[in-house]
């Protein structure tokens, strides 16, 4: 596993259109869709309705259904760059989280989380998704819209606009290693966020 | 203004022990609070109950009163390092919120929040505090105990147990430059947060 490098993905993403960073050169059918499993550098692109099916076949994504779940990632303590996917299927659609560690400075391992739908970028933008972390008498919250899965995970890790944990937090929030994350995804509400505060 | 150490100030803080990482070299009298502006090497110490008037004259910390606030940072592009300082008076205490902008790894500014007592670590652990930033569809919360202000704020950023933002994230939530920054604080109480996930 190596990570892709896509700087220029943020476009033209809409309705199927291939962003640039998926392990494929050539130009694409713009149905179809690559492996987004972040995983493994895998050859497979196919519609996204099948996109579930190949992450579960091929690469032994688990599934976790329910509108409020706990993922626990385990083995925190390996060396970044480490990976940790869940699909979960939630509202009538399968939304993929990514929780990676990654040395964006050298020698200071982060850990990065987020979640993509599977499905289009319009579609993204019916849902929010919530990040929990809860121990020690400490919370953190991370809310968002999440991105479609034909956008680049590696864009959104790198501009950092996702939730983001130090090694030193994450160890307080870790229990023998492993990380409990509450994911939770509602619809989203058009409103003024900022009218709440 | 210049950063002060102080790797080894998590112990003996306890009812007024003072840390040793504030601007003294001299031993003290255990009774007395160095100035726990961080913002200023500053020569005064005073007992516990005197210090929101110190900082409050001396060092014109402005106070905020209510169960809820928003303070608003102004100029986040300040190069680091820089504090932004206030104090919250709630429930018949007050309390110091540092935010800092330093650079942990050179180039890379960070933003780091956290709540302080003005009081001792017992009375500290009563007490919840959270912080909320909500804007552009993304909410990120952070809530944990504060630390009193015998403890040393250095310590508690250089842990990087506090809230953590890195620029990208920090601009996202800022508008216009400022950062508006919501802050509740709660009496804590007796329960296994985990048990809530």
């Amino acid at each position: 596993y190596a990570p892709t490098r896509c700087a220029a993905a943020q476009t033209s993403t809409e309705q199927g259109v291939l962003p640039p960073c998926h392990h494929h050169e050539a130009v694409h059918d713009p149905q179809l869709v690559p492996c987004t499993c972040p995983l493994f550098s895998c050859p497979w692109e196919g519609h996204l309705e099948v996109v579930v099916s190949h992450l579960r076949q091929t690469h032994r994504i688990n599934i976790l259904q329910g509108a409020e779940i706990v993922f626990l990632a385990t083995d925190m303590h390996l060396p970044a760059p480490t990976d940790w996917i869940i699909m979960h299927s939630c509202l009538g659609h399968q939304f993929l989280l990514v929780l990676r560690k990654q040395e964006k400075y050298e020698g200071h391992p982060q850990f990065f989380a987020t979640m993509m739908l599977i499905g289009t970028p319009t579609q993204a933008d019916n849902f929010t998704y919530r990040l929990e972390l809860n121990r020690n008498q400490r919370r953190l919250k991370w809310e968002a819209t999440p991105r479609s899965v034909l956008e680049c995970v590696d864009s959104v890790i790198s501009d950092g606009d996702c939730l983001v944990l130090n090694t030193s937090l994450a160890q307080l929030f870790s229990d023998n290693g492993s990380l409990a994350i509450g994911i939770a995804i509602t619809t989203s509400k058009v409103h003024n966020a900022e009218d709440e505060m």
